[in-house]
């Protein structure tokens, strides 16, 4: 290991994220067969609890895949070659949705929104105005690269006063579980989530939900497909089975994580959670460390800070890493070197967060930026612990 | 748990299979980033072992996907829709391949095998010679519903013989790890394999490579295809990351396994030990306990047994797991109680096999089956522990 042994490796991306103990020792059990009572039924409780976290009465379904497999699934199961398309491409994960869509043969359309940016409910008029007959439009919840919060309950409303028999298809891979969505009653036709943000695994499964107009639509749909043909696998769901073998390990850990931090009332608190380190970490950054917020409309899973032009040659990512072992994620694409990015995801302690904003402000220091100082370290550290008893 | 406590469980079933302690523990260290030095170091050794399993000097990938997912991958990367393939349909998961070219709009041929049986050199010369165009062959090296291994080595070589623009693609699931296969010695041209079977881990990842031939079709293939772009993977994998998210934990458990078990001359005795394996659990059920062997082609990884018709109403594969906490395959499709199905794969100790033998011998003879009586179980016991120890 490439770290140094004086701090725990501590882990602040916008996924992969910490895992809890439960979650390790699920992980850990001796194998079993899926098809077992025993596998059955932990995978039955599974789907139950995950109806909850999306809130839907729709079945929820587990992909054997990274989230991305489950943005192919939520467009070759719903839509046809030659179907039009509208892609809202806000950064590098709207962009990725996109070229899939172009790889399937879809006519795509790119509302192209400025990185940093949300989509305003006016352009997405004006957009779906001119293009009445489209079939889908795709959005992410949060863009994981510029950590903007999109805004869906509108999105949702104009798409269905708009573009009467268009899905509106949802990737809310870091938002389901840290911000706030439910599926049915904002009229989203698909939701798609991944299994290392915040729902505290590894990277590995995925999960998917359509409504009764999307499952409509895929029965129309002549777009090829095996792997990720949904209506087969809802079809084993039904046995309390997966269609193919089932990631016994990390099925398990997900019943671990659902029962810990997804069941009952245990949703709302897991949220505010995020939305009160999302919090903390912005008022500390902007009024003690004097940073600015990259994005306009931030996300309560990840937020995006712009590294002072002065110090973008200092490489504080690294330094973070190297000197307190704590991982952050760094600008994508053409944010490279230009913004850091904070997860909010995951079991993060308080002791975690004060930890991170002093490694942030001895760091900013060792840049040379004027703004982290000793002095403000403490404040930083004091704002941080007013923050995070004031708010749970 | 719905199992009894007196003895522990014990899986036997072709996959999954039963996990080491390091494997366990692998799973269950905590997280850390997919684009860390430390992961990549993890990755990159992952990658060069498992071209060792393979016996290839092309590049293995990783794919985040139950094996299904791999024979996709396989299909979509080297054809394009409308080209002519032959698919070696043996048992249920040459049908799965079969109906998955269907999926792609390929043009599909089958060789029909009756179950059971394995494929002959003849047959397929004489299929070849009727289309000699064919642009693929799918053949699975073990059919895993049958336990038939079938005939690589020879197959491949009818194929470069009569079908020269033909690829040979080989699902080696239930196979690889298991059983001797070279792929570049014997002319492979595509090879997968899954997670859960020889490799001794939790289903949930799959393993690919391709052959020079294969790599230049592929280049041609007009098939849709984005999650499982093979091309792209490889390009992320010459930077020692995965294309998307890795799935961290599951890697770092392969990693493990392959050390284990696979490098260098431990490659040679992982597939001996299943021989071995292989060997007594056939004598001992054939000789003491006068049962039939169903395949004519039996391999080293899974048995398949035929139930007596006398007692095929006696539910055996549940006495087995009611009473002695023993997971084995029950038959599939047409052969649903009519056969059992040992597997040879994963962490299975003498005493783990010694107790098998027991365990069947005593549900035989709660069935009524004659051969099992206290006497033949005591024989069977004997040489079990005589071939186990004579062979390694």
């Amino acid at each position: 290991m490439a770290h140094p042994p004086e701090y725990p490796y501590r882990l602040f991306a916008p996924g992969p994220v910490p895992l809890s103990e439960g979650v390790r020792q699920a992980l850990a059990e001796p194998m079993i067969h899926h098809r077992s009572e025993a596998f059955k039924k932990i995978l039955r409780e599974s789907l139950n609890l995950l109806q909850h976290v999306f809130q839907t009465r729709q079945p929820v379904m587990i992909l054997n895949s990274v989230g991305s497999g489950a943005m192919e699934a939520a467009l070759v199961n719903t839509l046809s070659p030659g179907d039009e398309a509208l892609f809202i491409v806000a950064g590098k994960f709207g962009e990725r949705w996109w070229k899939m869509g172009q790889a399937f043969g879809l006519k795509c359309f790119a509302l192209e929104v400025p990185w940093g940016e949300a989509v305003s409910p006016e352009t997405l008029t004006a957009t779906l105005k001119k293009r009445p007959t489209i079939k889908a439009v795709f959005c992410q919840a949060c863009e994981t690269s510029t950590a903007v919060a999109q805004p869906l309950r509108e999105s949702a409303k104009v798409i269905r006063q708009h573009a009467h028999e268009s899905l509106f298809v949802v990737d809310a891979m870091t938002a389901l579980g840290a911000m706030p969505i439910e599926m049915d009653e904002w009229g989203i036709d698909v939701l798609v989530a991944g299994s290392q943000k915040a729902f505290m695994l590894p990277a590995g499964i995925s999960f998917i939900a359509l409504s009764d107009r999307a499952w409509k639509m895929a029965t129309k749909s002549s777009m090829p497909k095996y792997y990720f043909d949904l209506a087969a696998e809802l079809e084993s769901n039904t046995k309390n089975e997966t269609r193919f073998s089932s990631s016994v390990s990390h099925i398990r850990a997900l019943h671990t994580a659902l029962q810990e931090s997804f069941a009952g009332p245990k949703l709302a608190r897991t949220i505010a959670r995020s939305q009160v380190l999302a919090r903390a970490t912005r008022e500390v950054c902007t009024q003690v460390y004097q940073l600015q917020i990259y994005p306009k409309a931030p996300s309560s899973s990840v937020s995006a800070l712009l590294i002072p032009e002065a110090i973008q040659d200092k490489n504080l990512t690294k330094i973070l890493l190297n000197k307190f072992n704590l991982f952050i994620g760094g600008g994508q694409d053409q944010l490279k070197g230009k913004i850091f990015r904070v997860g909010h995801l995951g079991h993060i302690s308080d002791e975690d967060q004060l930890f991170f904003v002093q490694a942030l402000g001895l760091a900013l220091k060792e840049c040379g930026w004027a703004a982290a100082t000793d002095h403000s370290i403490t404040q930083a550290v004091a704002l941080t612990r007013q923050l995070l008893t004031s708010k749970e």
